[in-house]
């Protein structure tokens, strides 16, 4: 079943790759560690991206475009900036080729060499602060809430599809505020925005927390984050905000005139969230036969598949079914009706199955004749999940069908997580449950870096957050035995 | 008047510049060449995108994303394209920083150098073919009809916002084809697409043909274009289609079985429009008092203005402004209510006129008390434009009058057109109409690159196309006194 994909029980990773690969989402390119995103899982890309945005600008947000060069002296402005993140980045530093004089093909031209090598942005801080400076001279000009939709590029060693790529797409968000309490909220809020979109699209259940000191964004004060659990037992960072407080302001000279007629520093926020969702998508709700999509984000959400054997009974079929297709697409349901003649129907079942579509509608003749048609569930594979149900009313139906299978995915990932957090008091108890069931692993530490340091080296755990809403519970770090005012979540991590 | 702008009888160029800037829709960053797009000017690229989006998959293409980079080899391999192309591009050769030995800043760390330089890529046709080498074994697999929405990089010398810049946004649609005839009806297809959206949203006239060969694409067969005529009397070519034959299947080795079971090489298009249209967009309608923009681009289409002393009138006037807005919002208008109390009303005026709203109501208690607003249309600037319209049904007056100024828009540039389009029957003529009037201008050509360079040389002015629908006329060339078939279109470009 599942056109020969490896089970998850065999080979977690592996698993993974076939999806990708096999459900049509992206493939690797001819460019090291640069992914080719392909029409389908593009599609699902654009969804989120959709809702995002729509999300963003609610929340007053508006959307603009920054330079994809940095200068590299842009870098060391802000030291912590350059000390904390990676140096592993694509670097230009010649703007010509020439033909070379073989005359077999095109070299780089030597005098055509840069004053100063420019950095592909692998995040837009420094140039957008740069930026700001400009835009910002008195209170009246703040806050500035803008977003932008782009690509970045960090030269990461070992890439893997979705979660790990040299180049990726994302939106980061830059905005600037007059005070220090403003801009944490704003951090914290579009925290909030990322964790339902989310939970309530994506149907991935997420811990709000913030980041330990050794795990906060470089340049930032707060990282809060969202954390989310893949099947296999590791957490999935999925969104983080930070708040920068006036580092980048002090880095790059931004100063704004305030009500009183003072100079001050203004204070910064920055959020993001990338193609790496998509690596949470698959790796929350997919099975051994494939891609599971919750409905708001599949881009096809029914699909209609004609069972016949002569073009009378086809044509029967067809009338059918582009009636329920309009009245499907006038309810806003993205519908598909596949009455392609060159394949066969358990060919298009196995293709859907795998591509994850949330609703198949199999009509026959015998359907047909019956009023019937035969609903299948992408959610529950198999006969479970299959029903013969009436032509009556059936729009309605499959849009409540629709709905039920979008919280019934996010039900049943809750619940896996709830079946994968554990509370532990003492090391051993971790790193036993690290070892036999991995997790979210909530413990007690002593809020040092080098006990966090300690466990990550020893057991490759690291400490995913601080939850947000948590309540202070004393007790003892189980590593160094030294007080705890509450638990962190502990995991190994994507 | 317009915020100090200069005329545009005065500095055609420096007009543009300065709307650019004043109406907050670009600027120059710290990167040669490279430009910030701000939200207000983004938000028009949006729109723009939202369109063209909806008309490409209206016509069967999907979206999907390649890689930024392109391995330098990949240029090489199609003869033309690496021959005809700028080889003005943006190349990396390293992949890491380090910090510097005096502490001080980074460094490229020369060991980080890549075994080969990637191009920051100016086009994907190389990169795409590569890829569509994998995608494309049989018949069943094809028409491939996809699009990318993406930042490309040409450094260019001299650049200018938005019309010449080294990175700058576009869509590259890339599609591939079994045979010549659908790959070319494709080429054209998407020409009429481009037409139909500018003229229809953008209201910018455009003239529809085909490009000499020395003007083509770097790897074409045949390039269609739109091309405008900007109110200084210079040509803007506003978007290309190219037919690109067996060309790139054949570089990057793409066949197909044929469903007689023959190989044969894949037939190819590509086509893009960037966001040089909003070059187009500025120098089409807007006039001395700043930007003008048509209704179906403008981020607002109506704002309303308070004019007011005392809180009793502001909230008099406030009122009655809500429920417009709210009437507005459900017919799908754009509307801002400019509370904002920190603005005189007069400094508001200046603002949304040098931003192009093509609509301004101004409420003052009189209004509210007589049942009228004060209706001025951004399109007919000063005392013309300004009418007491009454406020029964006037959600639907403001409808209409939308309707009107988008068309009125078209219409003008349209006259203009007319007016600045001549024909010539000598070189004399030629040049003279070049000098003193500029405009597109239609004349015979021998059909020799020779003649046209000559041209080229001696006048600066190019041909623009050879028209799509134009019918046969004899005559001779004005610059060699051969004979030629139809009158062509010159004019000196952007």
């Amino acid at each position: 079943m599942g056109k020969g994909l490896t089970k998850r029980s065999e080979n977690y990773s592996e698993w993974y790759n076939q999806i990708v690969s096999k459900a049509d989402l992206a493939e690797s390119s001819g460019v090291r560690g640069c992914m080719v995103i392909k029409p389908y899982g593009f599609a699902i890309w654009e969804k989120m991206q959709a809702e995002l945005d729509r999300m963003f600008k609610e929340t007053g947000h508006q959307n603009a475009y920054f330079p994809i060069f940095i200068p590299k002296s842009y870098f060391s402005k802000e030291a912590s900036h350059v000390d904390g993140f990676a140096k592993e980045c694509a670097i230009v530093t010649h703007y010509r080729l020439k033909n070379s004089e073989d005359g077999e093909g095109v070299v780089v031209d030597p005098d055509a060499k840069l004053e100063e090598e420019l950095i592909v942005r692998p995040t837009s801080e420094t140039i957008i602060w740069d930026t700001y400076r400009k835009w910002i001279q008195s209170y009246r000009d703040l806050p500035i809430l803008v977003n932008q939709w782009a690509n970045v590029v960090r030269w990461e060693m070992r890439t893997r599809l979705f979660l790990r790529t040299a180049e990726f797409l994302w939106q980061e968000g830059h905005t600037a505020h007059e005070t220090k309490d403003e801009a944490m909220a704003e951090a914290e809020q579009m925290l909030h925005v990322y964790a339902k979109f989310v939970e309530n699209f994506m149907a991935v259940p997420v811990l709000k927390g913030t980041k330990t000191e050794s795990e906060r964004f470089a340049g930032a004060l707060e990282t809060f984050c969202i954390e989310a659990l893949m099947q296999d037992g590791k957490a999935l960072q999925a969104g983080t905000s930070h708040f920068l407080g006036q580092n980048f302001a002090k880095a790059f000279d931004v100063k704004f005139a305030t009500k009183e007629g003072a100079q001050e520093y203004v204070w910064a926020t920055s959020w993001g969230v990338s193609t790496r969702l998509m690596g949470a998508l698959i790796m929350t709700h997919s099975d051994d036969y494939g891609l599971v999509l919750p409905p708001k984000l599949a881009p096809i959400q029914v699909v209609i598949v004609p069972i016949y054997k002569t073009p009378e009974e086809f044509e029967s079929i067809s009338n059918y079914a582009i009636v329920l297709v309009n009245e499907l697409k006038e309810k806003g349901v993205s519908v598909k009706f596949d009455d392609d003649d060159n394949k066969r129907a358990g060919w298009k079942f196995a293709e859907y199955e795998m591509k994850g579509v949330p609703i198949r509608l199999a009509i026959g003749p015998k359907d047909i004749d019956q009023g019937t048609v035969e609903l299948s569930r992408r959610d529950t594979p198999g006969k479970e999940g299959k029903q013969q149900v009436s032509q009556n009313g059936l729009a309605d139906v499959l849009c409540r069908t629709l709905d039920e299978i979008q919280v019934g995915l996010y039900s049943r990932a809750k619940e896996f997580r709830a079946a994968n957090t554990t509370s532990v008091d003492t090391y051993e108890e971790f790193k036993q449950v690290l070892k036999e069931k991995g997790g979210f692993i909530l413990a007690h530490w002593d809020g040092t870096p080098e006990t966090e340091n300690k466990i990550k080296e020893e057991t490759k755990a690291t400490i995913r957050c601080e939850l947000m809403d948590t309540e202070d519970e004393a007790g003892v770090c189980i590593y160094s035995g030294n007080p705890s005012a509450r638990r962190v979540v502990f995991a190994i991590a994507y």
